[in-house]
């Protein structure tokens, strides 16, 4: 079986202009575990975008530094028997006997963007919390509103271009708190730190804007704080979806100017206000 | 000791309309390691942005599952003794004992884009390589021109504006192959195993270019493959010069249009060629 896709078209409801513009069809970004297994044994996992899996396989097991030419690898596979969630998702190395010999003491680790590093399998990938039943709304208006409110707050961006932004607003559009970082899911992390260190979890009244793409991560975490509702400035990914839908979180993206897409639970975001 | 500061000021070789703008200052936001201990034992790193580092770890084990309420984290203090490189980057946590009884028996891990996900210390972070001592030599005004190459090859960004892509060029500004993912590490994963499955490494005559912003994960896996050359379109972080300036990678970033900052080695771009 090969690689699921790159791309997956997901339903949307969009708004132009400031008014419903009517449900349409979207296409988002693939992201999906890869889990890297040594001998037939789990060993990490990396969340990635379907395609060339082989090559990730080899070029990631090169810059860890743990195989150092094409030849220390001496076989790949798509195992059989997986899981539903893990066909297509999980590859088998076969190194040469040197390699394994030599193998570092060190723990093996994934890079990624995605929140999963180091997990050992597609199957700790799990998230466990209860599903969100907020019946929060939200005006379009307000939601618009937010990102300019975040970059205005934001103190260090326009210094250097380099750091990320989360905010937490209420549905009247005030900042409660925002937080940077070079890692994105490092500035959520800061405010469930914030929020529990200031008696304010279960962040059940809250909306998470955040300044670039909305990944698996960002969800995950937003999940475990109870946030109801999320705003991001450019793409989400598919796993961000899926998550999105199965623990009940509203997803709004591309929220630009009057203009957003909303990808999931939509009924808590007021659109025509009349 | 306090947290580092979240900016830091490297000096640049400026850019400006095609020509040399002389040398400056340049403020790039700070990227380091954040270790985290529980009782003493390193447990994780955190590839992070200076400030807030106690709601960044209170946050972390929230969202990672590991505590359920602020009073589940006894105490947290940063440790006396440390190397240089840790002062100020580690934090040791005191958990509740009925916490540290429940900690779950699946592998701790990081949420991170950064590349060093799942290490459990600042050591282990350490990169062995070769420093890279190539007289490779590219133009300017070819240099500017691998962006623009780098979008107009890219297949699926247009469609869902969630792809990440990285290109490797040679001197003359061809594109040997690009790959794209939601993590932008991934796609240079990719690129390192075509060259491995291509015979083509070490890339000693390669230029990398990445669509976004230039982390430290990024160099450290160009330093793997003794790519000379890196360029960007966004900014790098305070840890990707560091590490390129050991390794001796040159960086350009801000690449846009005519004008780009040189960060390290900046000798092997040729500004003036009249």
């Amino acid at each position: 079986m090969d690689a699921p896709s790159a791309i997956r078209q997901v339903e949307i409801r969009r708004v132009r202009d400031g008014r419903s513009a009517g449900d349409a069809v979207d296409r988002v970004v693939v992201e999906a575990p890869l889990e890297i297994r040594l001998a037939g044994v789990p060993t990490t996992v990396v969340m990635r975008t379907p395609g060339d899996d082989e090559e990730l396989v080899r070029g990631f097991l090169f810059t860890e530094g743990l195989i150092i030419r094409a030849a220390d690898i001496h076989g790949m596979r798509r195992p059989t028997g997986l899981a539903a969630d893990e066909v297509g998702n999980v590859l088998d190395v076969e190194l040469a006997p040197r390699v394994v010999q030599i193998r570092p003491q060190r723990s093996f680790y994934a890079s990624s963007s995605c929140g999963v590093c180091g997990k050992s399998s597609i199957r700790a990938l799990d998230v466990h919390a209860p599903v969100i039943e907020s019946t929060l709304a939200v005006r379009r208006s307000v939601l618009a509103s937010l990102p300019k409110r975040l970059s205005q707050a934001q103190a260090v961006f326009e210094q250097t271009g380099g750091l990320h932004a989360a905010g937490l607003f209420d549905t009247e559009g005030e900042l409660a708190v925002l937080r940077e970082d070079v890692g994105r899911h490092n500035a959520v992390d800061k405010i469930a730190g914030w929020a529990l260190e200031n008696g304010r979890m279960p962040l059940a009244s809250g909306i998470l804007v955040v300044s670039g793409r909305l990944g698996f991560e960002i969800v995950q975490k937003a999940v475990m704080c109870s946030i109801p509702v999320i705003a991001a400035v450019s793409a989400p990914s598919s796993s961000a979806l899926e998550l999105a839908a199965r623990f009940g979180v509203t997803v709004a993206a591309f929220v630009r100017g009057s203009s957003m897409n909303l990808y999931t639970r939509p009924e808590r975001v007021v659109v025509d206000e009349a």
